[in-house]
């Protein structure tokens, strides 16, 4: 397989580049008779969408999608057949690409691309467009749909720094989305999104971009999640974040942090509350041995800053030759990280619902 | 599939217990007439055993493989069929295990495997022991070497911190496998060896336990490897090496530290070298879009401190009752860094073969 | 994965049931740089499409394709990326289904995707309806032009028997598809076409129906394509051709015939015919050991009449109530054999595109 | 995927040459908490054993299993872990090969391994001997228990046919494998059994070979298994059998005589018994649309005679000269399909308890 798919039980391909009829996903074994969370599914794509404010870039497409298959018409429920969402590409102004078309440039996918393929599609970037993600995050919200109606999972995720400012953690049991979106940043410390801010919009005004972490907790996944050995948890979960354009880092619970620990601080005690296997601590994240023990599941990405900068580079021409590179100003965020927030609860739930699924029938005695 | 499979075209499936028969590997997909290479196997799996100094576990067995099949007997090389390594458990003291058969054992898999299977290996930890490993190292050994043969490619890992103690980096150009293994540690920052070495000899006679990070660079992959989207090589590096037991965190080039640099720092501008397109910088690690630009591939690995430690611990049991955990000391490494170091390097290399594969036929015009 | 994908390295996912938003096809791994097929996919199309001719059914659609993703807008040639095709549903009259949305009708998948799913897209068959096939055969006709632009390869089928009626073989060095489509039933064998023709208005002004044979060769294969084991070429095309609607039976060379010979009939000898090793005879139609041997492949599938008849039947309710089911008469063929020969066409160029591509790089020597 | 594992949920990997250190298999992804059946696995394998009469090949090896992992020592019950079994070679005696090292030997696989992977195992046809199907006999008896206990499945194959001699039709509701196995043929029409014997040791003093038909039915399966589209139940069943070697035709239900019955004939009348949906008829063989219908799922599977004879041949040698091929008698049979009636059984198995597990959480009301 190619690449454009992940996923084994609920299984989503997503196809489309950034200029051309469109993008979209495939997701097939979705379970059947569920009904088909077009809000959710909307509402998720509106949080990705660019244009939201005077931070990001300013392209202007609606990202409507449409359904082509999957769910029944007269009771609106999925089907149990391939569900396949469609976002058609509207505001294309592919003129604004000309100057890429034969220089590649730094740290984008141009130069990778080529080599790999020997040709690519110039325009927006093609396949490595951010744009690409408008699948992920449709597929996603209908996996978080899914596991919040048979299990209660809620999937959050924030910015926690951007830059070189960090944030106070939030009440992991209560942060909720409403108040991740306060702010435009996507901080729910709104002092440091404040900051986050301000630092934004002096790289914008310098032609300059910043990075930053999005850090994401599940909630109520139940213990027993997870295939041992290859696909562990968070192996998937690492996979699947590290597939996102310009992630770097991945950590769960602890992290890097964990490798400064003694076992003694680290290790997660059990106790008993009432029927439950609890964790009076919750260094592992939720998953130990790469299965899920009931606790809360908490990961962080890193996020590079965006390739895209308006300032002289070097660089080199698809023939070879030297070339100094000086784009020319075009629609383009000086920070992803906010509008990645969707997509990592989208990937997070796509794996999730993934296990939930490769749950059924492990055991003998539920056949 | 139940996880215990990694890789598209150079497929693995380890199999086995810590207690049992023995623990093994099947690989499908390796190439036809390769001399197959029993010494580098064999060495390889020497730096992964246990017992090798006064810092690790006293298990005494050697790790030999036997050859099952896949290998012509007459030629020695590789017959493109299933190739089958087998390695026994000599020396299982289940007597030792006696203690964690009820109660579950803080931060290991004992209560997660339980709950997802409802029945577990007891005897030194099944499935989840770090000796499911030797069928990756063993697998990871044939891997490197037909990357060596075809393309030159050389992979070294080495532990650059220990707890809170870190060290310098060595050259990535120059670094290999002999200078790491001049320290047991194996850090090639001798200084900083020594003072680890302290650490985890402290943490020993304390009963406690310590963690780390593993770096590990990939020289002379090619560009134009790897596969957009879902199974970028990032993504596909971060799988294998967070399925590895105790991982807590992954970077690919400069990781979370690219979160605070602007995108003017972390650009790599190319320029031409000869007929080769280089970057002047290298922090994305070797990888953009996903996929190889020809530079040093680099990656981190971040393990928690190992969950065996001597000291009292809460825990319940697997009837649902609080206990004190004390458990009887056995033969286990405070430290289990070291010994990963041949583990990363497989993980690196099976990805990487994996991929070398997939990149075989993807142009028409090579067809 | 829930069964709508095919293939490993040239990997296929239809989608969209046959009343609603559009049926489709998403194909990941097609080789980058390969001109885009526009007619021969439109060709192959056209003649997967009912309403040819008297004999079938009298739905009007076109059947246009359209292009959503993994072409190269200027140069028309493939990137390499997921390549997305739709055809609209446009004329879709569900009223003329309201008598089978509470009975399953015999032989239908009514009830078994009600047994499976717990619901169905009642209107005109859903998943199940022969128009799900458009999207193999649109993936199919660009599968079969790599082919015959790497390797020369042709893929030749036709209709070899109806019901009782057998025709004479023709030649299978010589056959081609305009020898084919001489007549519309697809059998080259003009004077047994016209008999089968016959046949077929009979059965359906008698409100009946009829079934058939299709046979296909593909020429031009070299030795060396197709995985022991369980991928044998044998084995997938049997997959391939039988998860064709309709299909009961298939064979590969002599088939079923085979078993009356004793060995020393059906072995087919080896000689050398300059530097190529052929076989005087073809009782193996092409597979030795699951893996091609150069000469001409040849199959045979079998369809049972078509479901839908016009008559009086016993059948159930989806309460579980006995009744008497009497369709109204609606737009159905009477024989869909001649309609399936581009889609045994393109099943057998899929399966063997996808060995092409999983050939490349098993030798050592090669990468 | 290299073509060596079959099964999505239930998956197996088979692994092993003729001659070497053994042939096994292993499974990954069968439920955990299952009693592990020992002597089912045992008593198949010996069914599938040469040298159980006259007929046969002479060949000694008692075929007896070692298991390497992934059952509980204690309790005898499966862990959820890979389960591996291997059973050595000890009777290799490849001093008799020799004569085939060098020379292709008509209908064989030798030539088009070599065209494949430029290199063979030539001892015994290696990975191409009928020895690599005890690891699926193995995995099939392991399948078809779970199969029995959670859901009183049957599965019964036998021999319906030798060269031209046809049998009576067992009653397909009590046909047991006692029945069968009266007769060393597995012929359970006595009469035609003992014509059977009669041309196979016609054949045998000939030097010649005879094929033959076997014929299965599966008991008990129930309502909704299988996939629609690309993994119809009948579509993997037809991969599944045509992957054993020398198979060359396959039917389900009526199969090709399907093709010459009008569809008022052969639709499958719908009715109720009880609570549950029944067919009056079952020319549909227990599989409609792909899915299991609840009735009896039955199926044939045509085979060529065996390629090994000791008649003069022409061939060709590895370095293509025309040679006159006469093998010295070795230990082989004139038929193999009594024996190949274990492998159907157990290839059947296999695909049924794969999809047990892909039925599992398919639908929302169920998660």
């Amino acid at each position: 397989m190619a690449g454009n798919s992940v996923g084994e039980r609920f299984r989503i391909t997503t196809f489309g580049e950034s200029h051309g009829g469109g993008v979209g996903v495939v997701i097939d074994g979705c379970p059947a008779g569920h009904p088909f969370p077009n809000d959710r599914i909307a509402t998720q794509l509106g949080r990705r969408r660019p244009g939201q404010s005077r931070l990001s870039s300013q392209r202007k497409e609606p990202d409507r999608f449409e359904l082509l298959s999957g769910v029944d018409p007269s009771s609106g429920k999925t089907l149990g057949t391939p569900i396949t969402m469609v976002v058609r590409n509207v505001d294309a102004r592919s003129e604004h690409y000309d100057d890429i078309a034969t220089t590649y440039r730094p740290s984008h996918a141009d130069y990778t691309y080529d080599a790999r393929f020997g040709i690519r599609a110039v325009a927006g970037g093609g396949r490595a467009s951010a744009r690409e993600t408008i699948g992920r995050v449709a597929a996603g919200a209908l996996a978080e749909d899914l596991l919040a109606a048979t299990h209660g999972i809620e999937i959050v995720a924030w910015v926690s720094d951007i830059a070189d400012i960090s944030s106070a953690a939030p009440d992991l049991q209560q942060i909720c989305r409403s108040e991740v979106d306060r702010h435009v940043l996507r901080c729910p410390d709104l002092q440091a999104a404040e900051a986050m801010e301000k630092r934004v919009l002096d790289a914008r005004s310098d032609g300059d971009s910043v990075g930053g972490v999005i850090r994401c907790v599940a909630r109520g996944v139940p213990a027993g999640w997870g295939e041992p050995v290859f696909s562990k948890l968070s192996a998937e979960f690492a996979a699947a974040l590290m597939s996102i354009p310009a992630a770097k880092g991945f950590e769960i619970g602890d992290g890097f942090a964990a490798t400064k620990k003694m076992g003694s601080e680290h290790n997660d005690e059990f106790y008993m509350q009432g029927d439950r296997v609890r964790t009076r601590t919750n260094h592992s994240g939720g998953i130990q041995g790469g299965i899920s023990n009931g606790e809360i599941i908490r990961l962080a990405l890193a996020f590079k800053p965006v390739a895209t900068i308006f300032k002289h580079q070097q660089s080199v021409t698809q023939e070879g030759r030297d070339v100094r590179f000086s784009p020319r100003k075009g629609r383009h965020d000086p920070c992803v990280v906010a509008r990645a927030v969707p997509i990592v609860e989208s990937m997070v739930a796509l794996v999730l619902c993934d296990h939930m699924l490769r749950r059924a029938g492990i055991r003998f005695e539920e056949l």
